[in-house]
């Protein structure tokens, strides 16, 4: 038998629409081992117990990719990761899925070719990146529609914190508010703050941070679907952080710039939106694990 | 006796259209004395030694921001920067006009408002910022139109050479050729691009380099106001380097993975472009620089 861990991902950090993502300390956990039935899923919802499941789907196409017969598997899932909250769950399947067909056969998939074929199971790079490297990264598809990734150093003074709503929001519907054009000023405010956000994520500079995190082209419209994005927003600024939305919502999170200012946050957040779930989240600087497990012995990692 | 010297800046870098800026080893010197005249003006062009010449207007801005009268002056130029190239040639003027009402005032201007009082003459931050910090800067203006600035670091391996046309470009008909709009994949190309680029320049990835200096927003409009645009990008990538328009044109800057790279490049490109000047550039890491002089002897810096 063997687990493997995957870090949920927030994705965005505000004015990296699309390109930016962090890995934090929130995880799936799974655990695959042979079965004499075809497929056995456990640990989630009915409704994704069966084929269609998106760890299974990924599972299929690490078999595919390696050219290996699909084996009977037994599946069982143990999630923190919140489904539509802007956390990356969809990500999280799809890695743990292909990372599983590797570890099956012999660590046979590379993490270059993880990417890609997570990337062509998730459409876009900028939530699996995170999930598989761990850490903050930017990342980007080149004119070949291969993943191009540059990790980056965040400062350990920083401390995130996630305001996780009682209600989910569709990604499709996060994009369909959207525009689909914006002017030229609109898109030097992005290039330079997105620019000079990991300089401030790096140094753990919170001034330069509020200055930075500073979307225009996603928040503006997306901030409608989550009714108390200014009021967390103000309260995240009142403690000198800042805040954005995780993915496409409807997790905000909050970038304090220490642990005081942290826990100030989450006291005042939590009275504010008791049946929100306000959580200090760590930077994950790992990416998925897995360890292989012999009756309860980790036999290797 | 004082001379200012200022370094010569090449904006853009590619994808960082509008925001990043580059100060290089290209200088003009000002040697700014009393006189008995109210203006006497040397080393220029005549039409500009007069009282509209831009140092002259900087050196006037900044005695007014010090509330002190203006000083009989002489000033003498000796100038490296081409002018309407895009090596910053006007904010090398702002630059040093401020800095020598500084000088004469008792160094009476501090950087922050150096750098403030420079904005409002030259309308945007990406030049005059190298210009007075040195080395690589983004920066933007706040919503209350101050400046912001991060400086990050350049690998030594990296080589640039400046590939300078036997032609102007105004930078009025440079701006004139751009559209208004754009699409967000294109403004996400060029976050995510601008972005890693900093990562690629820091660490030295000419790889990386090549595949994030591929702007969207500008280039493509210009580069059909410098014929020889296509045939130069592709002698720079032949030899595993990059090339970008440096502000606003016509000079095109190579930045090569390292010296052999930045030698055969500049060979070849004086080969193909016999009237250009093809000149090796570093980065300049100081800024603006102030010497007091007195009967040929440096009394202080």
């Amino acid at each position: 038998m063997f687990k493997i861990k995957v870090p949920a991902t927030s994705a965005n950090l505000g004015v990296g629409f699309d390109c930016m993502g962090l890995a934090v300390s929130m995880y799936s956990e799974f655990y695959f081992e042979a079965s004499d039935q075809p497929l056995e899923i456990s640990g989630c919802d009915v409704a994704y117990q069966n084929n269609r499941n998106l760890v299974y789907q990924a599972f299929l196409k690490g078999c595919e990719f390696l050219q290996e017969p699909t084996p009977n598997l037994n599946i069982t899932i143990a999630s923190q990761v919140p489904v539509a909250r802007g956390l990356g769950s969809s990500a999280v399947c799809i890695i743990a899925g292909l990372k599983a067909a590797s570890i099956w056969f012999d660590n046979a998939i590379s993490t270059t070719n993880l990417l890609k074929l997570a990337v062509e199971m998730e459409g876009h790079p900028d939530n699996v990146t995170p999930s598989i490297y761990g850490g903050l990264c930017v990342s980007f598809l080149n004119d070949q529609q291969q993943p191009v990734v540059a990790q980056y150093p965040i400062s350990d003074e920083l401390k995130f914190v996630a305001l996780v709503p009682n209600y989910p929001i569709s990604t499709h519907e996060a994009r369909r508010v959207l525009p689909t054009t914006m002017n030229y000023a609109t898109a030097i405010h992005q290039v330079s703050r997105c620019t000079m956000m990991t300089h401030a994520l790096e140094t753990g500079d919170a001034d330069l941070l509020q200055r930075t995190c500073q979307d225009l082209i996603h928040e503006p419209y997306r901030a409608k679907l989550i009714p108390e994005y200014q009021q967390a927003k103000q309260l995240a600024e009142s403690e000198y952080g800042t805040m954005y939305i995780s993915g496409s919502g409807s997790t905000l999170m909050a970038i304090m710039p220490n642990q005081q200012a942290a826990h100030s946050l989450l006291v005042h957040a939590q009275a504010l939106f008791p049946q929100w779930i306000i959580s200090p989240v760590q930077i994950d600087k790992n990416g998925v694990q897995s360890e292989v497990i012999n009756r309860g012995e980790v036999l290797y990692r």
